[in-house]
């Protein structure tokens, strides 16, 4: 059993990445930042709760993993270059291989995209992760929800689905994909590719609560509406080879994949990154599905099927 | 009960002071903002959970205040000009009546320090209050725990143990003094003194594990020491009326007070607060209470006893 200066040092050892524009880390009142002039401030905290937002069991390194992963999707999905992050951590008791190996999932992927934890909190109590995380953008160079226009290319990164497979997978008990395991567990960023439609794309958010839902803030954001093309839709090999289904992609959450409108012609531009176009942005409010000849097609949570 | 909508909805509309600085709020995949230039940025995270923090049945107005305030204390000590807060919230059930006090109670302290809610998470789960708050201070300005020099006075705002003098009241069951509950469930952040003592302490620190414990963190910053006159501790008159300990002054949390080194000829510029002086930092290590004839004195649960 760690006491709260044992947790902080602990912790303390493992902050990511060092950066030069932290005057002041872990240590003090607050931490003291400086971004870079000529660049806005981006802003964002998710947390994650035991039970709810990974299932009993997940290890340790998954959850400071993933806890920084969605904080960073969302920094990712604003054309953001993460900089800090700050970890509020709430724990029933400080157990030490725990803290450990949370830490280190935490630090290994701060490191990875050059983000330093600067400060926090440790509190006794069921275990809550809230993190915050901050990046810089250019003044006025932030992707929004707002600002698709008709016509547009409707495209997602990555593939779909994966995580929601993963979950099923693990609701039935039976033998858990290693690799769709990792998308659930382990999701990665798409920060190089926000990064890419700075300046390109016109809209853009990250698919955290399943691809039709998430499109519906995009276009509303407008008063648009928006046709997806159901075969389209990125699926990986081994999801389709492990029963997924066209509502698991459509409507399963936690993909951690960016979804975002531009115009058609701005595509080969982003052909270093995993980029599908899915459809198109239209005047006409709502969301048509459609199947490959364009015909409207009903998703069920069997997959999809023809109207009337 | 309410969706997570209806509860951002009701959040959204509660979020404290506007400010032109704030290119984007609450509503996308996080907040953009607007920092001033030449300055540095001052983030903190704390964490308020449910019956460690503040004790249940505490008002939900309370909670939001405190969430806030316990995080502007922070600022308050680095000497920051609070801006920004994010906050993430876990409830166990969305009740829309204690949702509405919870928001008020943040957003009354918001507004009247001008801070603007520009982001957060909503989550189900047990209650925990987890709030991020970002300030600003010209570049080189921020105060540190580290810096105090021997001979500097030590100083303190306000008065201490007011609030642990009413969770004794509370634990004991009985009649609980009004004043001072305010104390323990509504902490006024000393942020203004923070924003004065600029340029003027050596060294700060908010004072929320106890006085001798955060004195402690002060001094053993630099190597130093210091000594406490038992007798200059600031009590209110309710404080003194109701029964407190100097135990209770020197070991109870909550205070929220600012405890800071400067040299003593700069306690008169600081007039217009309410500030005493309790001590003086020395090169010699450890923290030495004396009586008021500078006699060395024991702190006991029951208040100061001299030694042999």
């Amino acid at each position: 059993m760690l006491s709260e200066r044992e947790i902080i040092k602990l912790i303390t050892g493992k902050t990511g990445a060092p950066r030069d524009d932290v005057a002041l880390g872990i240590g003090d009142d607050a931490a003291v930042l400086q971004p870079r002039s000529g660049h806005e401030l981006v802003v964002c905290a998710d947390t994650l709760v035991a039970g709810v937002h990974f299932p009993d069991g997940t290890a340790p390194s998954a959850i400071g993993h993933k806890a920084l992963a969605v904080n960073l999707s969302d920094l990712a999905a604003m054309g953001a270059e993460p900089g800090w992050a700050l970890l509020a951590l709430t724990l029933p008791e400080a157990d030490e291989a725990w803290l450990r190996e949370f830490a280190t999932g935490f630090s290994e992927l701060a490191t990875r995209f050059e983000v330093m934890l600067v400060g926090g909190d440790t509190t006794r109590g069921p275990l809550t992760v809230s993190v915050t995380a901050l990046g810089q953008v250019p003044a006025g160079g932030a992707l929004r929800r707002a600002g698709a226009r008709p016509g547009d290319a409707l495209c997602v990164s990555g593939t779909l689905g994966d995580a929601a497979l993963a979950l099923a997978q693990w609701r039935a008990g039976g033998v858990r994909d290693v690799e769709l395991a990792a998308r659930l567990d382990l999701p990665e960023p798409r920060v190089a590719l926000g990064l890419a439609l700075r300046g390109i794309a016109h809209a853009a958010i990250d698919v955290s609560d399943g691809l039709l839902s998430d499109l519906r803030k995009l276009i509303e954001a407008d008063g648009l509406g928006a046709t997806v093309e159901i075969e389209q839709l990125p699926r990986s090999e081994r999801f389709a080879a492990s029963g997924g289904t066209t509502e698991m992609m459509l409507g399963g959450g936690d993909d951690y994949e960016l979804l975002f409108a531009l115009p058609a012609a701005a595509l080969p531009g982003l052909a270093a990154h995993s980029v599908t176009r899915i459809g198109t942005v239209e005047a006409e409010r709502g969301v048509r599905c459609v199947d490959g000849t364009g015909r409207p097609v009903k998703v069920t949570a069997a997959g999809y099927e023809h109207f009337g």
